[in-house]
């Protein structure tokens, strides 16, 4: 007989995962390598280590080993902010009339408001060890800014930011929790670097791009002593970083002998959805196990669903590597979406490989689909969830109303990754029902696929 | 050997407290009665529940029962969202390089943000269960309004919020919040009432105050077919329900077999602070043990350490019952100072009396100095805290830097109410260094004085 689940499954401090997982070491088909846009090569060691932080680059590089330990002193960090929840959600259960069972992991219980902080932490740490004075990076919303900010300040190390313009002069918020932990943040475009010059000097009124902000923090970075770039998705680094919360959530399941149907993740740049999946797609790959699961996109930004699987690059300033994945081309512009963190062109190539491979479905939904999901579930379950996360909660809610119909007691596990407090005009304007929903035509898409680089 | 201490102490399921505790039963001097404003005479329960439900009336008007049985609804929403952690702040010791051991509860993890959610489901439902159509309150910043929203939505209870005008206005995210959980938030004064009418009358331009909100809540609650009018602090029924953090604490150190020397919490109307020290100042009434226990209050709203102990308006419009306690009379008008949740001119009867007796001390401290201290603990701790919890930080570092002093092993414990995500104005003043601070000279204090009530 099973024991009495609780509402909240918390790990004990013993219980912590010790190391990463490295899904890719047990992939057959390995996630294609970075390529230098230049020469259309992989990428080495020695070039990405212009970029990167050393040991961060290296597991950039690493596809082979399963397991990293995580060092003493990021353990040490994840002890104040985690093991994160693992909810029963016993009220949305009971709301929806559902013989499914519901759990969530909930990322939302620290200052950043969501998962950012396990990468952010990671990549500061070894920055510090490296001797660096300290990393740049970009933000839009502020949501990965915000993290890397703790993080840095933790750690005693200078975080530069480069804020998108009108994000900066809007949400001002976030830029304040980014000053009070130290951050110096710049708005973007900015007369600190040639390429900001060069865009204000071209258009002296412009409000800024996530691409931009991009290639500023990577020119300040790679012409300062002492500094490096750093990034929070897409990446494979990062995603390993991420990982800590799938381990938690099989640590928290096995304990009460729970096994999941169904897992589903919100799908940005892949951040939180392959550190939430990585570990059970690990069941699939070594042949243990089979579950369901689930990537869910934002309509108007649909990369899995409506991509390519191409070479591109990873960023609109086109600096950075070329990354093989599932892509709606650098060029292509989402219209205005309120998750902002999921209006990224393409995925993580670890993650749009297993796609490929079948380990994984996608889903894309309409953001006013979604704001209703995060409604209900913030009245029954009491969180306010991000308008990221709620694209998970929609389709769980699917799921579990599926269920209903046809009797099924599927078990049902959602990442939620943060909270919405920062998004609350995002709110008002469903409250308000101004908010509107945008899927790009076929027609809409053709420049962003005609931006692809050409790689043989 | 006493085992090793883990970042954060969180109580399983089972351990929770199934009993809120009333420390009035265990008090030799017992707070005195509230009066009917009219005939100077002690309230009695046909009074009382014309303005509140019937229950809440009854708790708090017993003084002689010791435990009050939580309900099993309100033990269920208890489990979505507490334990709440007690966590050890080894970042912040090990930056203070200070002997003392520091603990903090922390009562932010939930969407309201604080505290508040504790009182606000137990008041939720009772008023259900009374078989009410919904409750009416008010709110200045939001916090307590948020906190009744999240719960009269768990009850499905109508819930009608009045906010100062101002507030409405220039903090809209709040009020989105409370949308969320379907709360109607009306700014204050509005025409809905004859109050509200008659101060618009007179004062067409005017931005509203928490006097005039508590009036139209009042008014609508009493004038409308199944509704009461609901409290968020100084109320004893609200410190009764609080009480749950004290006992959580409690428990959790007692699992480690940790004695505190020094319990710390701020005080505004004494919800947070009653509810965190009534199970130890229980133990030191009942002679078993000793504590020094320290009230904060801002410099700018001194009840406690300027204040009178005499019988006052517990509203600055005057409507509500008089109650004894610590005050600088209703028509002190506290000057603008961001820990909104202490801006009040008064203090709870139960904590006045017990300071009266002795049980307590109590320290007033400025804002930049509450801010410096905030900054310190969200650049070590990861937790951005809310101005008034801040309050409690600023002398729990004053005291383990005593420590480090003398270098006594002293183990202090205090309260962190809430989160300051949605006080980031008040954090961008402090970073600009536009903030200011406020002492009223004894001049300022006279016409609050003036304004108290003649009651032999």
């Amino acid at each position: 007989m099973s024991r009495e689940i609780p509402y909240k499954i918390y790990l004990e401090e013993n219980e912590m995962p010790k190391q990463w997982y490295n899904v890719r070491a047990d992939m057959k088909n390995k996630p294609a390598p970075l390529l230098n846009p230049d020469t259309n090569q992989p990428m080495t060691l020695p070039e990405l280590e212009q970029v990167f932080c050393t040991e961060l680059a290296k597991q950039e590089l690493d596809d082979t080993t399963p397991f990293f330990d995580i060092p003493e002193e990021i353990l040490g960090f994840y002890k104040m902010y985690r093991p994160s929840p693992l909810v029963r959600a016993y009220c949305l259960e009971k709301k929806l009339d559902t013989p499914a069972k519901i759990y969530y992991k909930f990322e939302g219980n620290n200052t950043s408001g969501s998962h950012k902080l396990n990468s952010a932490i990671a990549q500061a740490y070894y920055a510090k060890k490296q001797g660096l004075k300290g990393v740049t990076t970009e933000t839009g919303a502020g949501q990965w800014g915000t993290a890397l900010s703790m993080a840095c300040s933790y750690f005693d190390l200078d975080c530069k930011v480069y804020m998108v313009k009108c994000s900066y002069e809007q949400k001002p918020f976030r830029r304040e929790v980014m000053r009070t932990y130290g951050a110096s943040v710049t708005p973007s475009p900015s007369m600190d670097t040639q390429v900001g010059r060069q865009i204000l000097e071209k258009h002296p009124g412009t409000s800024g791009s996530l691409g931009c902000a991009i290639s500023e923090a990577v020119e300040v970075a790679t012409h300062s002593e002492g500094y490096r770039y750093v990034l929070g998705s897409v990446l494979s680094q990062v995603l390993l970083h991420q990982t800590v919360i799938g381990l938690e959530t099989k640590t928290a399941l096995d304990k009460y002998d729970i096994t999941p149907d169904i897992i589903i993740g919100c799908a940005g740049g892949g951040s939180n959805l392959g550190g939430l999946v990585s570990p059970f797609i690990g069941d699939m790959l070594r042949g243990e196990k089979q579950y369901q699961v689930i990537a869910v996109e934002p309509a108007s930004c649909p990369s899995l669903t409506r991509g390519k699987y191409a070479y591109d690059f990873c960023d609109t300033g086109m600096v950075c590597p070329l990354a093989k994945m599932y892509t709606l081309g650098s060029g292509f512009i989402p219209s205005a979406n309120h998750a902002g963190g999921l209006r990224y062109h393409g995925m993580s190539s670890v993650l749009s490989q297993l796609y490929a491979d079948g380990y994984m479905e996608a889903r894309s939904v309409e953001q006013t689909a979604v704001f209703t999901a995060a409604e209900q579930f913030a009245r029954v379950e009491g969180i306010l969830p991000a308008p990221e996360s709620s694209h998970a909660i929609k389709v769980a809610i699917d799921e579990a109303l599926k269920c209903k119909e046809t009797g099924e007691e599927k078990t049902i596990v959602f990442g939620l990754t943060g909270t919405g407090y920062f998004d609350m005009y995002a709110y008002e304007s469903f409250h308000d029902g101004t908010m509107q929903d945008y899927i790009p035509t076929d027609e809409d898409l053709e420049p962003g696929f005609a931006s692809l680089p050409k790689v043989k």
